[in-house]
């Protein structure tokens, strides 16, 4: 506990010189940041070496040793993924807006950093690089949790992250560790509201749960995707087919796959054999509702529960439902608000499906993979937001700032 | 329990049906609003009597009981507020901004009400009106939760706004009040996820200190200001001294009055006599460091405690500093980063103190007064936010919204 105050007061202290320092050298420390991972790979493989060892001798399954397993590809990805930040625009020092009251004083929007961000993540080494470069670019000092598989990976990068600042300006209290992985200090990280402006889970729904039911310090949630495609009775078939296939086997790991279908009824004895078709021959298994099934037989049929659930796998929920309406109602039920998609022809019910769905992302005539930070053109994420406050979709570095009112007056008083 | 779960349900059901309103039905709403808060007055009296004498009967203190009371000026100004939030304009619907990717996809942001919001207040029956309208302004529908002490105000107040809702397109569910003022039932409200959107408390410190800590909804935090204005040694002593009188004098129970004098070394040997005694003479009392003390000697010393204090009343902390970046130090560290302001002629100064305070509105001079949002020309106030995400400092009808991603394709996949 004790330690945790020390990193948080060493955090807000250092956030007061890194908010006031200049792009030129937050990038400069960016720079050495890449080039010492590469420089220092072998130092980072031989604590990977560990995590994995410790992680196979647990048994943990092979997706989860896949996500914490590094090689020099890995890291020269990472590395180049940091130089990439550096040459992002940064948010910080903007004057959003201004504008003059009656009185004379002049009252302006400035943008500037979130001050102290904390970051809860799981097994993978890379978002300790990825998080880190991210805040410090948009002026934020990080306070980092990673997973406990991760623990010796993760020091050995932070060591190398520190050690780069310390060539530069930056504060190396800009970006610390916490070593202790224990539960305990997880919960009192997420109460530590004298020094986080903000923390954020980026991992599981189980994570992500345990940070909002726990967590006093402001929050932003990240991440699940209950994602449908609707499918319009007026609407391009081979379109709506290309987009549900991509929708949902592009990537099926990932929050912006689809995980359900509708269907207007009128074209679904058209659309679903020949969309259930080439769903199966990419390996999907279809779980549809009874008018689905009669007419598509060879599928399983679908729960309540089925309509509810993220599957992140090569399985699919099917739905046909009466009319754009009856679509509509069913996503804001069932889904997370994360990313919504229509295929249609028709003006009026594109029109309708953009204003009535309640999302964080809602297309038309697009696969609901677009929702993502380098496809929306902010070259970077830090998250996916699914609640309303302060950031919603993808967030890049201008999501990692906030505002403060400057005002300029001469004397005035009320 | 139960009740509180259908309050959600009806709150959230309406939202779909509100956020998709125009303006000109939203307006309507609000003018039945308010000619019925005026045509019923003699009800709300009534109503508000039986408060008043409860109030009384429990030895309340003479400054809740004021914000308790009503009569016919108050309950016409009112409606006054509820006629000036019909002029204002409606911020749902503005696209805030739109691109094209190389891809053809056009990504825009799109602004749309937040959803279902949750007030926590006290005793004001007039913030049961004023949050209402607000909300209803911004298409957001809202579940209200007000004192035990206004219980009786705010149950025909709401029955007010419902009924003049039965006479208007909007569903009456968007305007509901939570009639168990029980401690339990408000621990309950700050952990309804499912329905709220946002949880707004307004109130007491106390009170924004039980949200936070209990709330598991997003919340913002508004209110608590321990404000200071530094007075540097290049300033207009005249001006010095009406700022910092009026900061202090022109309604010390506001969140936005100054609650602490810093003084260049420098100025102070001919700036404090002249300060103080300008503050006495409007009945401040003076709680001085050391060296403030050696100058003017009828002080009362200042404890560590004090310069931590909001004091919301006439008493002044004052401390004599060495240079800016003590009084920047000393508001970063004691202050609640609502509202601060510098004195000064001199322009590096001035830049110096706009940049490094961390603070909702940093103030160049003028008085710390003006952080409100009618004063920012927002039109309308729902709060002062003193956190960082989502919204900072006054929060109007803009700050009641959030956004989504609108996303028109024609075909695209990833």
């Amino acid at each position: 506990m004790d330690e945790l105050i020390m990193k948080g007061q060493k955090a807000k202290k250092a956030s007061y010189i890194l908010s006031n320092m200049s792009a030129q050298d937050k990038n400069q420390g960016l720079k050495k940041i890449g080039e010492n991972l590469i420089k220092r790979d072998e130092e980072i493989l031989a604590a990977n070496k560990i995590d994995l060892q410790n992680a196979k001798s647990k048994g943990i399954s092979e997706v989860m040793i896949d996500r914490l397993a590094l090689n020099k590809d890995r890291i020269k990805a990472m590395a180049e993924g940091v130089f990439q930040i550096i040459e992002l625009q940064d948010p910080v020092g903007e004057v959003v807006s201004m504008w003059q009251r009656p009185n004379g004083l002049q009252i302006g929007q400035k943008r500037v950093p979130l001050g102290v961000i904390g970051i809860i993540y799981e097994a993978r080494p890379n978002v300790t690089v990825d998080a880190a470069s991210l805040c410090l670019k948009a002026g934020n000092t990080v306070i980092l949790r990673g997973g406990s598989e991760a623990i010796n990976s993760n020091k050995v990068i932070i060591d190398i992250i520190r050690e780069s600042l310390k060539e530069t300006n930056i504060p190396i209290d800009s970006v610390q560790l916490i070593e202790d992985t224990s539960r305990e200090v997880a919960t009192q990280f997420m109460k530590l509201n004298e020094y986080l402006d903000v923390l954020i889970p980026r991992g599981g729904a189980g994570l992500i749960k345990a940070v909002v039911k726990n967590a006093t310090v402001p929050v932003i949630e990240t991440g699940t995707g209950n994602c449908h495609i609707y499918v319009d009775k007026d609407c391009d078939i081979e379109m709506a087919k290309n987009i549900i296939v991509n929708a949902k086997v592009s990537r099926p790991s990932v929050c912006n796959a689809a995980e359900n279908l509708l269907v207007h009824k009128d074209i679904a004895i058209e659309f679903l054999p020949l969309a259930i078709e080439a769903l199966k021959s990419n390996g999907v298994e279809i779980r549809g509702c009874r008018a689905t099934k009669a007419i598509v037989n060879d599928i399983i049929l679908a729960t309540d529960e089925d309509f509810r659930t993220e599957f992140l796998d090569y399985i699919l929920s099917v739905k046909i439902v009466n009319d754009i309406d009856e679509a509509i109602n069913h996503i804001n039920e069932y889904g997370t608000k994360h990313s919504e998609a229509i295929v249609t022809e028709s003006y009026k019910a594109s029109q309708e499906f953009l204003q009535k769905v309640d999302a964080a992302a809602v297309y038309i005539n697009a696969s609901t993979r677009f929702t993502d930070g380098f496809e929306f053109g902010f070259g970077a994420e830090i998250g996916i937001s699914t609640q309303k406050l302060h950031a919603r979709g993808p967030m890049g570095l201008k999501e990692l700032t906030t505002i403060k009112y400057i005002i300029y007056g001469n004397g005035q008083i009320r």
